[in-house]
């Protein structure tokens, strides 16, 4: 029987973030991306949400490297967690290399970790598989799709993209597309973040206009917010900037860092004496400066969320400033962005935030730019990728109406084993995938337990019932005593609390008439009780944790 | 001196929802509106915001009615807490005090509350003031401005309003608002829930259409959620469902009990045989259905979230059926609407919910809108109510914009005392405002104190450490015992434990040997000790609670 070609997606399908697909053939393996998610609401104290590893660990041996399609989180953001389990040399294109060095530096693994830097149009070798980086548009520079050839067929990940004829940084690579597409392409991975959008993205050109009537006829002091990543915006900032006789300043340290790596690596060209300190800014006429900062997103601590709350050391907002957000709020996001806004505008600013400005683009392919892809592809097999189920599904729609039969569409989730062979596409089984959660240093030691417990403390609060028990008739030596955190607030609630007290001690004594010497059903009789009349008597659910101490 | 009025917002301004403002003149006060406000994502655990009452319950004797424009929950979701505190006659329409009573009678209060019924025109007199009803439009049945004319001239509330020419019930009363306007105003306030957008809020009408093309060519079950109290469109629903053909079932309590208000009052007139049980469904073929739900906000819980998440006892989503959302996401729903959607693609129903397709409109005038009303009114003063910071900065420009000139142009915050004769409008003083916050049957028990210890719960969880401590020489009799939850998943950290219980063990013996007698300079050594060693092993900031029982 011949080999199959399997592609397993362990992040990025049915929900946003943390792509990364494998792709496995005979005893090679490779890793297209390797990114983050974010934690939900419910996610309680979680910093990050990473892929479950074990199918790479388990597979050590027949990893021949990983690609990276472009340097965003949820591209790259893994990494350093992967890299300490596994390792591979790491493939991408200059860019992307210098943001993941970042992050290795940042990890103290940079000397551990290969990474090898490559441009649009060159080809790697990895065990059977060939891979070619290809030149898209999207909200980030440097970014890629990959093709691979495989020993069944080409497949494609388009990665992020969107098709922006007037990139400043030249036009998605279509023609190459296509002429894959008229080799023939066995599978399409495809972005599906914006497959709910109708027409097109429009081009970050237009951002460029905007921001430039934003400056015109503007004497006061500028500041602009934008997504740190986003450095065609951030050149054009800069070129606006200097059009306008105006000095940048940059605030915010993921800022800095962006800047300084694209300046590193030629991606951005600032002209001598147009970046100035944070400091000398007060020295400059107020039409003379524009500071770009972080927090476009409405982050705690950012640099335009210090000087909208009165904190940041070197900028107080003023009235007058114009605060341009060149950024769209990221869903779970609004209530921050909205609350910084609200900041600016009580000191007097001159916010301007509003899409229909033209402030910002997505860099994300809508619905016709994704048929184009499909119409160019023209792939056998089609599996939705980057997106939650509506989009998986929606892009399906979407690839049947470009002729791609309904029987060869196929909606995964994490963990999926596709199996390929020249004509046919099957799932048939599926290995580990899902998500561990990092807080703190901690990496998977908070779980479902944890989470649900932080979510019960953070709804209700805890009462903690002490008490102390004579190990021979069972009788109170002392307590209970009742601490509370987060429950009521106890200065005003003393009755309450000698209620719930009472409670206890009438269950401690029920017991102890029982004979009852197993705590364990001791501590269930507090709980109970106490929980019964709180319940009762509030309507709420405090966790109740009986301490008993045997003397 | 001249007596002057106090116009007072204690709710509503600066901030959405809450909506509530007290106009006092000499020994009359009445109130305008009596809102809830809902938790933020902070107020971990927090049911409802409601306005602080003090200055009403100190100023009962004055108290001669409060008016209600419309029965949305944020203007009538805090008269059962406000009337448990003061007492005075409540003046609304009939679908309004239709609300209200349902909400008194869950509180077990409808006895005690004299709701007085109006039809817009009508003339209440109230102390010095007389206040009369006007129609406007809004996404609630019989919602109304309010004219109050006071001894120093007319205060106009607008109240919710949109002005739609084509609506069912009529379009708003401009012709009033322009006589008033040619009169005189003293004062206005004014809606300012969508002064960020420009242009016309579209027809209620648009939507009725929309909805229609959905039901058009459909022989699939159909099933529509959208707010329960927006009974324009629920009307329109069940119009559309009849003409193809349909016969309409309804799925929640809130939507069921707003319908029984609504045909009660003569609002809604379903013809004979149109509404049946959901029970009754099943015998029905798919294409001669829809049913009407709440969850239109993704709420946990919801008829559509039990649908969507198969422990829905009647109804079962199939593939094929066409669910439509004819609402937009509240600000901060947006994830618990998209949840509710990817759990429908994923049974394969037909999930209709873009904007684009006008399935919904807001209730709120855009900007053109509110010109309309300015332009009408005319008032001397303008105070911008109904929003957040920049909705009040936005609206005061707006004002600008159609002649009131800046100084005239009052933006204030809740217990801000507007103090006006004919000719001034002064700010001098404050009264006590803010929130209280009700969690279950408690209401302001849970403050900034109990809300924090929340938070780092939520963050972090926590660690008991128990210990019994000799009441002679100080040394340890049992433990350190330590108790974590929503920690660390202690199963698989009993090494950690180990560690903490050391820790904390050193912490006592050093107190042990210095003579420490004052447990709580103890219990500070072991927290500080535990946390110190806690934030350097794990980057985490458990609350710890040391917990000892002297013997």
């Amino acid at each position: 029987m011949a080999e199959n070609l399997k592609i397993i997606p362990l992040g990025g399908l049915d929900e946003i973030g943390k792509n990364i697909t494998v792709l496995e053939y005979g005893k090679d393996m490779i890793v297209v991306d390797c990114g983050v998610g974010f934690p939900d609401e419910e996610m309680y104290g979680v910093d990050l949400v990473i892929p479950d590893f074990s199918y790479l660990v388990a597979n050590q041996k027949k990893l021949r490297g990983m690609f990276i399609t472009h340097g965003h989180e949820d591209h790259i953001g893994s990494i350093p967690y992967c890299m300490q389990q596994v390792n591979c040399p790491i493939h991408g294109t200059a860019m992307t290399n210098g943001l993941i060095k970042l992050k290795l530096e940042e990890h103290r693994i940079a000397d551990k970790v290969k990474l090898v830097t490559h441009q649009p149009g060159d080809v790697v070798k990895a065990g059977c598989f060939s891979v070619e980086f290809i030149h898209v548009n999207h909200s980030i520079a440097d970014a890629t799709a990959l093709a691979i050839k495989t020993p069944v067929g080409t497949v494609i990940f388009t990665g992020d993209f969107k098709i922006d004829p007037t990139a400043s940084d030249g036009m998605i690579d279509l023609a190459r597309f296509g002429q894959l597409g008229n080799e023939g392409v066995l599978a399409l991975l495809c972005d599906s973040t914006n497959v709910e959008r109708q027409g097109y993205t429009p081009s970050e050109n237009l951002v460029a206009e905007s921001l430039d009537k934003q400056f015109k006829n503007c004497d006061q002091r500028i500041i602009v917010t934008t997504f740190a990543s986003n450095m065609h915006r951030l050149r054009a900032v800069i070129d606006i900037a200097r059009r306008h006789g105006r000095k940048v300043a940059v605030s915010g340290r993921s800022m800095e860092n962006m800047i300084k790596v694209a300046t590193e690596l030629g991606y951005l060209k600032i002209p001598a004496g147009t970046l100035v300190d944070l400091a000398a800014i007060k020295s400059l006429p107020k039409n003379k400066v524009v500071i770009v900062s972080t927090g476009s997103q409405g982050e705690n601590m950012s640099a335009l969320y210090r000087m909208a709350f009165g904190t940041h050391k070197q900028v107080d907002i003023v009235s007058g400033d114009r605060i341009i957000i060149s950024a769209s709020a990221i869903p779970g996001n609004e209530k921050a962005v909205s609350r910084i806004i609200n900041e600016l505008y009580r000191k007097g600013a001159d916010v301007v935030y509003e899409k229909s400005e033209g402030l910002h683009v997505s860099g994300h392919a809508c619905q016709e730019e994704l048929k184009i892809i499909h119409g160019l592809v023209k792939p056998k097999f089609f599996i939705p990728v980057h997106g939650e189920q509506r989009h998986l599904q929606l892009h399906g729609r979407l690839a049947q109406q470009m002729g791609t039969p309904a029987k060869n569409i196929h909606i995964g989730e994490i963990g999926t084993v596709f199996e390929l062979s020249k004509r046919t596409c099957k799932v048939k089984s599926a290995v580990p995938a899902g998500m561990v959660l990092v807080d703190g240093t901690g990496v998977g030691d908070v779980g479902s337990v944890v989470l649900r417990d932080r979510k019960h403390l953070a709804q209700d609060g805890m009462i903690v019932v002490c008490v102390n028990i004579s190990s021979q008739d069972g009788g109170v030596i002392s307590g209970p005593d009742i601490i509370t955190r987060g429950f009521i607030y106890v200065k005003e609630s003393e009755d309450l609390i000698d209620e719930l007290r009472e409670v206890a001690m009438e269950a401690i004594e029920r017991c102890s008439r029982k004979r009852v010497r197993d705590w364990q059903i001791l501590k269930s009789a507090i709980k109970n009780d106490l929980s019964g009349y709180l319940y009762k008597t509030t309507k709420r659910n405090p966790m109740i944790l009986p301490v008993i101490m045997e003397i």
